[in-house]
């Protein structure tokens, strides 16, 4: 993938990493923009369709307001429930019409390969916002382009990174897709940990290994690690077979400060999917953490509107145009922290 | 109607033949701007209030689409749960609040009337989306507008057409209004064709025949004819008296390949108010016609953006100033196809 | 409070005198911009983050709309069913993740303190869009801002006024920030007219008093009475611990042009929250008053447009430079009802 111009984002497999490092030097020179130090209109008059046929407030508003960004409108929708789709409609007619409202589209839907689906009937270039079970390619991107500034941070790059994945490994999306694109890199050492039940697929396990990387696999976190990164997700109790075989596990993949200072080192990066559940049954990332310098969680969602800034452009080919079209920023604006890896 | 500049657009009633082709004359000049070749900001700063009271994923985005094409931005609501509606308000007092809201209204609304009743209390040009059994007017003239550019493209006019509409001619109102509009032309040819349960309605009928139009009236389609333009409509099941009644019809309404290629010339023109239901056991419309240059299915949708943008300049009194307005369209821009009679 | 910039918009304790001072004169200077006579793009670029966790169609679309008519764009959300809070999310982190998509953000939920909580967490300024039975605080501004332009009107200001307010004066957070407001002027007469079980809470009671402004409380419309302002609101019958006892004041509450030529000067401004229910058996302000020039409740929801504009410049300092910023007005508008006190 070496052109992105008019072409659809659907999956991260359709990315290498020249591809990656071009959609990432593009999304660090979104930065002024977000952060509202400059401003661009050069997708003035251009129509997003932010199609969420699943709702998913953050996604879909992350989506509108990067478009906004760069200057466009935003055309949306969300649910089935007043689609034609609930109606009988293919997914083919959806996107022969939808298409024809819009110069470039996002869109999630519940079902696995729906988006690609509907992309096949599209006539404008189509973003996945996630598709089910199946992906969310910028999900994937951005949770990538927060270790790669979070790293920068501390001096160094992606290649030889230490990561270590904790939780539910076996449903989370984002860690499989996540997976797949350090496999991408050099000598990324993993460390996953997670109940036997909440394993790391065989598949992505496969490609960690193909790709020559060094994997360590445990079920509880134990001892300290030199791991640069912690990326930590929700674990379900219902996932398990038995209450019994849950409260085995209860406790053991929880974070906060006191895990964290015995687990890791004082620099380690603290990351996360979002929403974490801040229910004190739940609590996989207690607030105790929300001062710490290494927790970039809100930074991963800012670094989301950074990506998908990049992509609009690159899918509809302005990515060198964005400072011929810049214009004043008048008002007040003071948006300056959680942009960068720290404030 | 000779004059559109701060009028409501609430039935086809209002129009003569006069008016049809001003409509007509500016969608077409609308067709650069849509095709994203030019770009104009005639509205730039005018706001629509999209009114949805009951929800419509597709006429809802297309109003939008239509607005945002000229430059002005959306206002939405969708559905009346949470609107004053559902506490008591009456049509009126929503009109007038809301009408302070915008610059101009596109609604759609479950009740028959209703839109006309809040025309009557709002300070702007208001455009009736659907106002449930009673009337769609711009899915009436996007149906003759489509007619028109596919005839064209055969080089000849309306006058002298002859269409066969097909399936519930009774309570679809796209085939009523559209019927209704037709009669401003000369010499038309209808061929209805439905189970007598589901016949045109006697005063269209009337009002077909007064016009000094042709009126041939069958059960079920047999034979070849040599109708310009196949409309083909839902049937629904449910709507027969009984179960062996349908059973008498089903298959007879079905449009495919090989029906299509028996009953029709090889250059009538397929068109279908969409959705169409491609389940299986409906399938009025089987996607085996998807490759039939004939089937304009998706350039109606794309001729209502056309359509809704032309009132919109009309009602706002902005049809002469397109190109005073023009600005350049920067982004990667790929959607020439669908907005011809033929790619 | 004097300097506006960067600042929440949480409560109507905020303001003194001379902050609801401020406020009313930006938005007198709106008042073009929103009749359309002229226009101005000052927020071009800038994102309204409209957040609507409890659904209400005319306070979203006043919000959005008042930030399009000073030229910046809006991304909406509505409802909580879809949003992170809903999977036990804190207000903390919806915060800090939705202020990283917006420049401001206007914000309705249904739990008391919820908004000032959610400000907490935010990098943008946020405007109370109401929260539950807690603050709503931008009706009181503009339903005083209501009450200084029609008094103007008659050639006197809000000091010396006397209000009559009648009906649910318990339930009612509008009289209630509308009566803390009043406090800050001069010389205000207070009649207050309701069922003895829906009366005005004593702390409300008791901030009127330590004010030293006239009180005069009373059950039931009686008398002529020189009132300037006549705010109306609904009484829910269900409200009354029984039926008989609320049959014991029906119709005591009601408001018609009979009842109104009885008991008021025949300049008594007329006003009501919005909606009014217009089902016979509600019915508290009749449609027979809809011609009366008095009657301001559709000036009130107009003003609403024009004191949110007002908030949105001043929080984003912006209100010296809307001139700055004019374009031309293209479109056919005819919006100048209304907006006076007086057509």
């Amino acid at each position: 993938m070496s052109d992105f111009t008019g072409n659809h984002i659907l999956s991260v497999n359709q990315f290498d990493r020249e591809a990656i490092e071009k959609v990432f030097s593009v999304a660090d020179s979104m930065q002024p923009y977000a952060k509202r130090q400059k401003r661009t209109t050069v997708l003035e008059g251009a129509i997003l369709g932010n199609l969420f046929f699943e709702p998913s407030t953050r996604t879909r508003v992350s989506f509108g307001t990067a478009f906004n960004l760069l200057g466009g409108e935003v055309r949306e929708t969300t649910g089935m429930a007043s689609s034609a789709l609930a109606k009988g409609e293919s997914l083919y007619d959806t996107a022969r019409v939808l298409s024809g409202y819009s110069d470039i589209i996002a869109m999630r839907h519940p079902a696995a390969g729906s988006v690609a689906e509907f992309a096949e009937g599209s006539r404008v270039p189509v973003i996945n916002g996630g598709d089910g079970a199946n992906e969310h390619p910028t999900q994937a991107l951005l949770d990538l382009f927060t270790i790669k500034r979070e790293l920068e941070y501390h001096g160094h790059g992606i290649d030889g990174l230490h990561i270590a994945m904790i939780g539910d490994l076996r449903y989370g999306r984002t860690v499989h897709s996540l997976s797949r694109l350090l496999c991408l890199f050099k000598n990324v050492r993993f460390t996953l940990i997670s109940p036997k039940e909440l394993a790391m697929p065989q598949p992505i396990i496969d490609t960690i290994e193909n790709a020559g990387h060094q994997l360590n696999i445990t079920e509880t976190l134990e001892g300290s690690m030199d791991a640069d990164i912690c990326y930590q997700t929700r674990i379900q109790e219902e996932r398990f077979p038995s209450q019994e075989e849950a409260n085995k596990y209860r406790g053991k993949f929880r974070l906060n400060h006191s895990i964290y200072t015995r687990h890791f080192q004082s620099k380690t990066v603290i990351m996360h999917p979002l929403p974490r559940d801040s229910r004190i049954e739940a609590n996989e990332l207690d607030n105790d953490l929300n001062l710490n310098p290494n927790l970039a969680i809100f930074r991963q969602t800012d670094n989301g509107v950074l990506v998908r800034m990049a992509l609009f452009a690159l899918t509809l080919g302005v990515e060198e145009l964005l400072t011929k079209y810049e214009r004043e920023v008048v008002w007040f604006s003071n948006k300056s922290n959680e942009l960068h890896a720290k404030i």
